[in-house]
């Protein structure tokens, strides 16, 4: 007799963590399914930022996905704290996006008007200004867009912290369980099929990273996403050298606890390749130089990378699969899977228990681009 | 010239990260020099309890420094959070101190009672009482002690947390500096001699653990210290499988956040070998598995060692040279030098502004032994 | 364009490396494909013995296979320096089978029976010469087969050996390349489908070790094959503590360079998980204990696991695939998989030739289970 | 009682390993006392080059005490393979010394006049015959000088190689044992405390590396001597990318087997402090990428630093302390210690003995500097 299960999530990352964690809230009984170790990929690798508005341009589904998911983390920390007794290491101290040029610093100015019209903060610096928030910036940075509201946590702390808070609340977790396939009955979902046997549920979540893909091959659905590589690096500075975020179109510097700071990060498309590359870490250094100069003296610590699901049109896939009932899809988050890791649990959760997610989720549905196909 | 300071500090472990902090907050400029990595030795490899109770008898001088310092982790958690970003992990579920014979129940009762004579909180349990509390408990534990008020923390963030907060209020930190001897001036010291050159200062504490004693000798001063080394490793439990801190006279057992257990610790004095044994391993595996039987199937993580400064009496240094004016000692915590770090940190830096303590340490004065020798 | 290759072999273990060099030596142009990191499964966690005498009892196919494959390490460990400068560290210096009771030294004395009639070399030793041989031996060893002719090598650097060796002779390795499935056209095979694209062949060499039978799945063969683990530790003496490689029904202990020995393995079949626990580490320390009671004494190192592909029957698969002409297979070596990789590179570089290899291989045959299904 | 040896070498590095290996071949009971980790200073840290001709002019004392320890190689690799099982992994592929301006290009010629006028081989390439040799290189290269007898170990596997050997013979070796201070009795060495009691020989020899002035300041010596901090980083490239060494003003590249290559030596004066900055890397990828452009593709392994012991003339100190009877020292190796360590093995044994070395060491007596100050 194979075990059963209220719900089952495929993958151990952040996405997949706080889908687990919503469930268990609700009192289901879950299974989370990971091929390798937690929080071992993609949720592992990122540098943490809760960049709604300096990543994303302020219009749009994928922005008031972004800002509200962004407004959860307060509660959240609290709630993976209590739970795990883990510091999810919340900074609530802005983002800086840096222009050092002209053109920068007027596609700032139209960002901001942008914002201001949402109703959002964000400010617009002179070099200088932004030099007096954080001294360690160059002189050759010419201006900055501040915004308060953003933030940075820590990536691998929120994805194990919402996997530990998951299993405090009775959810299973398995490490080195592949998917081979699924099962269906009467065009729903009935269970997986597994390296270790066959688990069922009624509810299977796919939140693979850029794994998700392949595995829904199986099901017939080619979703248009691909794997993009990201290098970072970390060092350790004596005195904390920066405050705030940095961020600019080049590169970003995550200030964490302690004087450590990550850099981060290339952009590789098409690849499933982990293997940090002596150009990487030379463009990040560089790039990173440019911006805080004082960086060369911070000690080295080390480089990493992230493989990280984008899609064709940029937006990630929330929804239900076209064909399959009880069959949900999660992936796509490409550089915001952090960011998005609280709404995303909770409108998969609202989708598996039947209801309406309290937010428009339509833009993301998953057969998006079939439909585009079709017209 | 050199570069002179309001205090130098030698040592980069919980100690001195705690003097140091304490000595900036009263707004002097201080210099802390550590031989080799911040962090690097025992006060990295402490398992982090609080257990003052636990412990110590209940009694004395040694018992009223601990639990004092235990009731300061609470602040101290804000503190160090706040201006370092560092969570200390504190853990204030309580330390169960097991029974497994007649006798040592027999031994717990007495210890109860010289506890509440002196107004702590202290339980006598059953094993089954015991198994309520923590049903991971092998059948063979025939009673507890529970100790409310002891808990736990993660040391090396402690260590960190403190060396970071003084760096943010101003400190100076240095590592891989090596004192190798001190400048005097008529029965005052003045500064140091390094690998990297000179500092001066009229304050001077030396608080390198076990490295300690090597380094006063070179003053004249010929502590009874020695060293000990304590091996330990740690498991990861798939779900938490320990509350509260375990406590034996074999071994304990500390859970941390995210299912992570670490167990020691093997007592070997007389040397400075940071080498794990199989032996060590395979002694605390043994005693680990009579207490908590379902240990066998965590995963294992890894092993390590500290080497902890131990004394005669078994009592800490605190205090100044007997010969030299300025030149102040902190060492010999043995295995409560996370525990007693934030009272060291306060008096220290009393005795550093010439202040009284608050608490009466004569008991822990640097000639002690010397006026032994005398009577 | 999908670029075409005379060869592609999958999996970049032992016997991937063995085969791809093999091909590689006969003029082919070779591609090998490997899902994570070279050397990164059950090659790179074995302990490297060449235990044909010792772990197999002599006589049919298997042992046959064996002991040809151990006769070729001499020569191919010049051959790998060579192309590749990589030390395969091999040691000839035999093999003790010990016997802790009367009836295993009654086994060993059959065993050696046919041994002998096989023309194979095997030594009766009491336990006092065993313990002459090896002094570090325990008191409770009541006696030994010596092997001579078994030996062992460094199994990470055989399997990179190869594998450098296949690329200096113009092998092209890609890492992190996972085949999804498999093109054919008339019942042959055309190429593979990955994450990276399509690549096309006529041979096709699967050699996936525990990972085989999934993707063999995928063509309608159902392998009768399962995944074995096994958890190894690794210690350091400070003067060499063996000098043969130390074989038991309940442990092996391997003498490395430098005074590192390597003792294995547990037998955990029907899981991929690749956790040590600490269940698997306290056995193995017990038996270690038992056989060479001075390794508690040694410095702990690490652990780590190996995933093996065992068979229904015991006996590798090496053969055409029943259906597909092209698709070749080797999986199944369970723990011999180091030892069997020289004659396993041979045979399988014969059948991509069309050759007739030179020993009999159809007791290894893939459909030899299929067969038995029949009659 | 105390334990009496014959010799006691101070440092587990290179040389001191050299030392002891000569010193136990000589059939002496020799003790080596290692206050950290043998090889976790300079010697783990190297890149192994044995550049005679690249590094040195090809004049002096110091060239022929490097070409004659150059010279040693082939025989010691065989003789450590045998005692210890270490292959230390010697390449006699030559050493490619690069120019880039007209300038190094006439200092070349100019070099090897100087080597052929010794008997040395030197062979002067245009850019177009280096990129012959080896494609790799960038086509600024205006051409290098040809090094046939130049070459490279693996220096980690050559210091633990002559460590192990010595451990084979018989010697002791005692990592985490500091010495504090010397025993003399009329004016000659009786023995030293350590951390861990009191080891005595009438023979001891100190070559702690840059550690060496620090301990002999203890016995009224002042060496002029100082330490230089070198970051070096490695890569490993899919196809090896190099075959020879290659040297230039500004860097290193040294491909090690399977395809790694080390990148060095950054040397940064008069600190101990053992971090890899961002700096270094930095200025060590943006040489290295001027060489060989190529090297970009390569997979990122790791950094680190070795403290390398300078003298204020260049030249090491061989030989005995100008006070002490029994007192030798070896130390001020510099960037030299891999290639110098079997000369140096062989004539501190010399001296221990009490031989006069079959080579002129005057240049390199201890009391050289002392000498100057007087005339």
């Amino acid at each position: 007799m194979n075990k059963t299960y209220d719900a089952i999530v495929i993958g151990g990352g952040v996405n997949g963590g706080a889908i687990a964690f919503n469930l268990a809230k609700r009192g289901m009984k879950v299974l989370l399914l990971e091929k390798d170790r937690l929080a071992s990929k993609a949720s592992g690798a990122a540098a943490g930022m809760l960049a709604a508005q300096a990543e994303l341009d302020g219009e749009g589904a994928f922005f008031q996905l972004a800002r509200i998911s962004r407004g959860m983390f307060s509660n959240l920390a609290d709630e993976l704290k209590m739970n795990s007794g883990i510091d999810i290491e919340l900074v609530n101290k802005g983002v800086l996006r840096l222009s050092l040029t002209d053109w920068e610093q007027q596609e700032h100015r139209r960002i901001i008007e942008v914002h201001k019209q949402n109703g959002e903060l964000a400010e617009l610096l002179t070099g200088e200004e932004a030099r007096e928030r954080e001294a360690a910036l160059s002189c050759e940075v010419m201006g900055a867009m501040y915004l308060e509201k953003d933030g940075q946590v820590a990536a691998p702390q929120l994805t194990l912290g919402f996997l530990r808070s998951a299993s405090a609340l009775g959810s299973e977790i398995k490490e080195y369980v592949e998917v081979h396939s699924f099962y269906f009955s009467n065009g729903k979902i009935t269970g997986v099929s597994t390296n270790e046997g066959d688990f069922m549920s009624a509810n299977v979540v796919v939140t693979g990273g850029a794994w998700s893909e392949k595995l829904l091959r199986k099901t017939g659905l080619q979703l248009e996403t691909y794997p993009v590589k990201g290098e970072c690096f970390s060092v350790l500075a004596e005195s904390p050298l920066l405050t705030s975020t940095i961020f600019s179109h080049s590169c970003y510097l995550v200030p964490k606890k302690g004087g450590r700071i990550i850099v981060g990060a290339t952009v590789i498309p098409h690849t499933f390749n982990q293997q940090v590359t002596v150009e990487g870490i030379s463009l990040l250094m560089e790039n990173a130089k440019k911006l805080v100069p004082s960086i060369v003296q911070a000690e080295w610590e080390g480089a990493w990378t992230g493989i990280r699901p984008q899609t064709a049109d940029g937006l990630p896939y929330l929804g239900e699969h076209p064909e399959y009932k009880g069959l949900f899809i999660a992936t796509g988050h490409y550089r915001n899977g952090i960011l998005l890791s609280p709404i995303t649990g909770e409108v998969m959760a609202d989708l598996v228990e039947g209801k309406t997610p309290s937010i428009d989720i339509s833009a993301f549905r998953v057969d998006r681009s079939i439909k585009k196909l079709i017209q």
